[in-house]
């Protein structure tokens, strides 16, 4: 059954169904009103309310012949909430825009909403509304929102020389997995799973906050063009430390059998979600966060003292493809 | 210039800037933090937030050759608030995911952003954030946030028998002006230009909140397809009085001309986003709105108190095109 058998009205009420499924557990203590009316509403305790939205295009962002429609429901998820951990909130609640071809099996888009909910469920958040149109190409826009609990955001512009550097979650994992994938190869299963689903770090970031840190980015686009980003608005240049990095044996072993740089997956890579902060030089370290790097004076990212040179200078939506 | 030109981050530069222009006279006194972060920061300080998602897909909601970026800026911005506002509420911010082929002109996409930050500074509200990917079709994703101040929201559910059914906005222009453009005409202009940019009576959803209004909806997919999900959600039949409905000369013209019952445009037809609320029967109605009709004891909608029947039963996206 495809969707040009249910209509959008059809469709709606069957992805209501799934979206309302693990909603155990907490999860929706936030969602006043839910789906099914002109507009969703949603508790803001703090007065301020957090929000980011998030495209993924089939093709580009996912492949159905590479991702179940679950895997593709948790990713589109984790990119969202991934940037609400990164200011130091709290997420509360998903909107999803799904455009989906007429030939999509009903069953895609039921098993992808589970996947949103799941992963928006495992943070206490839930999938408060949407809207669903056709398009000859399979795009889904999700928006999360968020609550700061009082605390100021951590914006990219706090930065200042002498911090250190953290990180938390996994780098080069993903780009690892997409280029497994891409090279026909199906595993190993731990990398190419986290290209499908990646793990983010969600605690870590108000962790992060609560740690009193200075700046905070989520790293889809590659950490050296995300830590960038931070270099950019704080003023200042972010130096990295090489052998800080993890570089777990799978990677290795994929590396060295494809004949790639595995430092090139894990600075440019992007896709992990991980967090990337900048923390006062006396702060305690506590939960996922590890040191790697330190802020210094003047601009850009350096690895070592030394700028990074390689083919690829992270993820730019225009000019790379995924798949 | 296009897309290939810029890439993501230079266009990001650019529409940002665009964003920025029309911020004057209120508009954006919510956002706390704006484009260029992770995610915005939005002043909630009912200690809720209205949210709503709305996308747009080029061939399907718009044409290039049938409408300027302008008009479609302020009409995907409009299709949002429209909702925001049928909940009671103020909007208070936009954030855009724009998916756009890579040979999209530059000067598109920064004259669709003006459109969209016009529109939103018209009810005091900014672009807050958003997101752009490369995609084979031309994609536009829409959340909109608003809030309540301190009123409960007006859902579809609250209908009772013998509250007045009344209208605030237009009816049937944006169909008919499809159909024009659709037969291969440029005029009426009124009705033409009505298809290209919506004319939402924003401030009639507080004051119908204000109003006591038991239930509202934005009638953006037509009049009856609407109406019927107030019914639904309500349990109660919602019967329409046809000779309460304007039927502008242009439009009875037009209709003459090509063949069309008018009523059919009015009744069916959408993409106006119109407001349709149901108030106690002893209202004073004031400002846009307009009795249209009554409630009464059963369900679906009639118009004087048949069913009314027709080719389309509203817009259904699944099933039916614009273009």
């Amino acid at each position: 059954m495809t969707l040009a058998h249910t209509g959008e009205f059809g469709l709606i009420e069957r992805v209501v169904e799934r979206l309302s499924v693990p909603l155990a557990g907490g999860a929706g203590v936030d969602m006043l009103l839910g789906p099914g009316d002109d507009a969703a509403v949603v508790r803001a305790p703090d007065g301020r309310v957090v929000a980011c939205t998030d495209v993924l295009v089939e093709g580009r962002h996912f492949r159905r012949d590479w991702s179940s429609p679950l895997d593709v429901g948790h990713r589109a998820a984790a990119a969202n909430l991934a940037d609400i951990a990164a200011m130091g909130a709290r997420p509360t609640g998903l909107l999803v825009g799904l455009c989906a071809p007429k030939d999509l099996p009903v069953a895609w888009a039921e098993e992808f909403s589970l996947g949103l909910a799941e992963e928006a469920a495992s943070v206490g958040a839930a999938v408060v509304g949407g809207d669903t149109v056709a398009s000859p190409v399979l795009t889904i826009a999700v928006t999360a929102l968020g609550d700061l609990e009082n605390r100021a955001p951590v914006t990219r512009a706090g930065a200042r020389p002498g911090d250190i550097i953290a990180l938390a979650g996994r780098l080069g994992w993903a780009a690892a997995g997409y280029t497994i994938l891409s090279r026909g190869f199906r595993s190993p299963g731990l990398l190419v799973n986290a290209f499908r689903r990646p793990e983010v770090p969600y605690a870590a970031g108000i962790l992060a906050a609560q740690l009193g840190a200075t700046s905070m980015i989520d790293t889809s686009d590659g950490l050296i063009a995300d830590a960038g980003h931070i270099a950019k608005a704080s003023g200042v240049r972010l130096d990295l430390r090489r052998s800080y990095f993890e570089l777990p044996t799978q990677m290795a072993d994929s590396a060295n059998a494809l004949g790639v740089d595995p430092y090139e997956w894990i600075l440019t890579g992007g896709e992990d979600h991980a967090l990337v902060a900048t923390f006062p030089p006396d702060v305690m370290l506590g939960g996922a966060w590890r040191e790697i790097g330190v802020v210094r004076e003047g601009e850009g990212v350096t690895v070592d003292g030394a700028k990074w040179t390689s083919a690829a200078a992270g993820w730019d939506h225009f000019r790379t493809d995924v798949g």
